[in-house]
């Protein structure tokens, strides 16, 4: 039995359904499992023989933050694409992509990401790249909590992959993601969007999903991205008279019993809303992203009162240039605020929920992870409270959202593992890694200017 | 002579007038003078004697950040007004304030926010708070160069005291500057806003500072709130049928030969742009505080299409909870982006030169800090490049704006001075500090929940 105990904690911040926040607490993990959550000064704590031990003196712990849309391996094409817009972005980005991202530098990115990621106290990405598989092993390396699946383009993508291969990889991704191993996740699938995958696409994706749901027995997951600025719904609109919403519902995207997750769906609009509203749908917001590409601005307030269900998301890094999930969080929470025209919207609670629990719920591991409960697993994140910036502690949320971030993280685990202690990976050689992604890194810029 | 060489520098952002980056540099600084940047191989380099050295070796070199509109001692009032708007956060605050801030806590606040500021970066501040002295004193001893002046109030504010005693605060300020000592700064003068002194009181202060500018043969600089949000500018047009800038106007304020810096400016319209272009003029951007309060979005571009300078700041941390002047220029970047409806609106360059060489000149300290040029005095801070989100280097500036912060700050010297060294204060015995801190902000906390 493997066990870690992290003991005498000066906040524990739950995420759990009452937003409890707890003072003077030692936490146990078994095995991957919260076993226990007590004061710091209980008797148990004193006996725990040849646990690992964390010292919590002084730290404030939280679930991993759950980022709901990125795409990792663009990590090393941060800072490719500067003041452009989506669509110029794509055109950049992309050519690039096809000249250097192998599946080893897919991997190499990937393993890059989830570092990044994981440092900064995210423990679980919702990812899209091609190479999938790749992308997957080289994220599980990390540590990190990784839920991807196959991507699919109309006619070869910068893989070179045919329809027909993305299908058969589909099947076969169970199998793969029994033989990469890794914390569980959903098996999910991922057309990149409705410009660039038919309708006809969608709908046989998803009764494919079903098929391989039905007989790996492991839950599904579907994401794409929606609505992400103007220029894309208008373009949908002129090739097919719909939104892109109104097509992913006549695909059959749109049920109660399969998690549904869109990247951005910035411009959604009333019709859309009620469409999503009849299934298990949320968005994976991305402010930084969607500011930066002048892409738009999401507005909080509807989409929350629709009954869609809102996570956090940073997008990839060579469109919002880092993954810092406390970033998204504040610019979630300011953005909300501005579109609102209200200063009690998105709350540093509600906020703090959409990057924790309703992301886990979003992708269907609500039961598993995204609050520290007994009985949850551990993907857990501890911060240093012994700093200028967090002194003194009036609201702790408010502390979390609008005044902590990543340089605060000190301790991850993620299923039970401590995949960063003291501020430094506990699996990857990251000297050595840095050095690799500054070679390739460099392959891509050339690629790049070459492109434009 | 002190010395203090800094060696073998990865990268160097001169924020000069070509937007300059240089690699593998040296940078040697005499008695708060920067008098050489030399290639790192430099023979000059290897004879320093007895200087204190900082090794560059993967590290970023760029000046220090200005935060040109904030309020160090609230500091201590970190999150006590969460979901709230402007007038809101005054009721809440102010009594709040009256209750506790007396000069000794005023002066451990400053402290505290000038650490804060000091290890993210930020070497200048703007500052703004009543027993102006105690905050001076708080904000030098970290080792900040501090910019503040008496403030004013009609009628006795949280500090009691009567205009009159302002006046003399304000003749005699030049003096307590000498005093207590301190990086070189202007002798400023900031009425709190149009709110809450009359327009006869705006012009009687500017009469008053230039005598004393005359007198001490100092710089001068005025600052003060104006059109944070929209009920302000409707409450001065009830009140006075003008707008806060047409107050300013008529009380002498907007001139050529005296630099003015308006905290905020949200809410100026197109005839208070033409008004203060006419003036050395300068607004202190914080769109965090904006967001947050939801007093609205600055429109980046008509501002400085209008000739207005553009700086970055952060507000006080009861209204946008901590100092960050990284989160302060990506909200910048972000929110112009949005406001224009264009990607390619507030470039990182500019961003990056709003928060250095555009805050130092609308200080009028242009000549003397805001960029790494030999013969400028050494505000300078040091980055850590070697870290996962600071991994590839595409794009320098966008690296910095878009995703680098104050985790990655190693060193930072004001005037010279190794004020921040590995990370830490070498002027602040920081635990003692936060101890303080905590207790003090307690008893802010109780003062703000009897008022609420």
């Amino acid at each position: 039995m493997s066990r870690v105990v992290i003991t005498d904690l000066a906040l524990l911040v739950t995420v759990d359904d009452a937003d409890t926040i707890l003072t003077d607490r030692t936490v146990t993990v078994d095995d991957g499992v919260i076993t226990a959550v007590e004061p710091a000064s209980s008797p148990h704590d004193a006996d725990h023989g040849s646990a690992e031990r964390i010292d919590g003196r002084g730290k404030l712990l939280m679930p991993g933050l759950v980022n709901l849309h990125t795409h990792l391996p663009m990590t090393l094409l941060r800072g490719l694409a500067e003041d452009v817009d989506l669509q110029g972005f794509l055109a950049r980005v992309w050519k690039a992509e096809g000249a250097v991202m192998d599946p080893d530098t897919v991997e190499l990115g990937a393993t890059l990401g989830a570092l990044e990621s994981l440092l900064g106290g995210c423990t679980t990405q919702l990812d899209m790249y091609f190479h999938h598989e790749a992308t997957h092993r080289g994220a599980v390396a990390a540590g990190s909590r990784h839920v991807i699946g196959p991507v699919f383009f109309e006619g070869p993508g910068p893989d070179g992959l045919e329809w027909s291969a993305r299908l058969a990889g589909l099947r076969a991704w169970p199998a793969a993601l029994d033989e990469i191993g890794g914390p569980a996740v959903p098996v999910s699938v991922m057309p990149h969007a409705t410009y660039t995958c038919p309708p006809e696409g969608f709908a046989e994706v998803v009764a494919v999903l079903r098929e391989v749901i039905a007989e790996s027995g492991r839950p599904g997951l579907l994401t794409t991205h929606v609505s992400e600025n103007e220029a894309e719904n208008a373009g949908i609109r002129e090739r097919y008279d719909a939104t892109p919403t109104e097509l992913l519902h006549r695909s059959g995207w749109v049920e109660r019993d399969l998690p549904l997750v869109l990247g951005h769906g910035v411009h959604l609009g009333e019709g859309d809303r009620a469409l999503l509203a009849e299934g298990t749908v949320a968005v994976g917001h991305c402010p930084g992203s969607n500011l930066k590409l002048a892409s738009g601005a999401l507005n909080w307030t509807s989409l929350r009162d629709s009954g869609i269900r809102l996570g956090i998301g940073t997008d990839g890094c060579s469109s919002s240039n880092d993954l810092d999930m406390w970033q998204a969080m504040r610019q979630a929470a300011l953005l909300a605020r501005l579109t609102s025209g209200r200063p009690d919207v998105a709350s540093a609670h509600e906020v703090l929920r959409a990057a924790t629990i309703e992301g886990a719920r979003a992708l269907g591991l609500g039961a598993e992870i995204g609050s520290v409960e007994v009985g949850k697993r551990a993907d857990l994140v501890l911060l240093d409270l012994r700093a200028p910036h967090l002194t003194p502690v009036h609201d702790v949320a408010a502390l979390l959202v609008f005044a902590a971030g990543r340089g605060d993280v000190t301790d991850v685990l993620v299923d039970g593992e401590v995949v960063v202690r003291d501020r430094r990976s506990t699996r990857v050689d990251t000297p050595a890694l840095l050095a690799r992604a500054a070679e390739r890194g460099a392959l891509a810029r050339a690629a790049a200017e070459e492109v434009s």
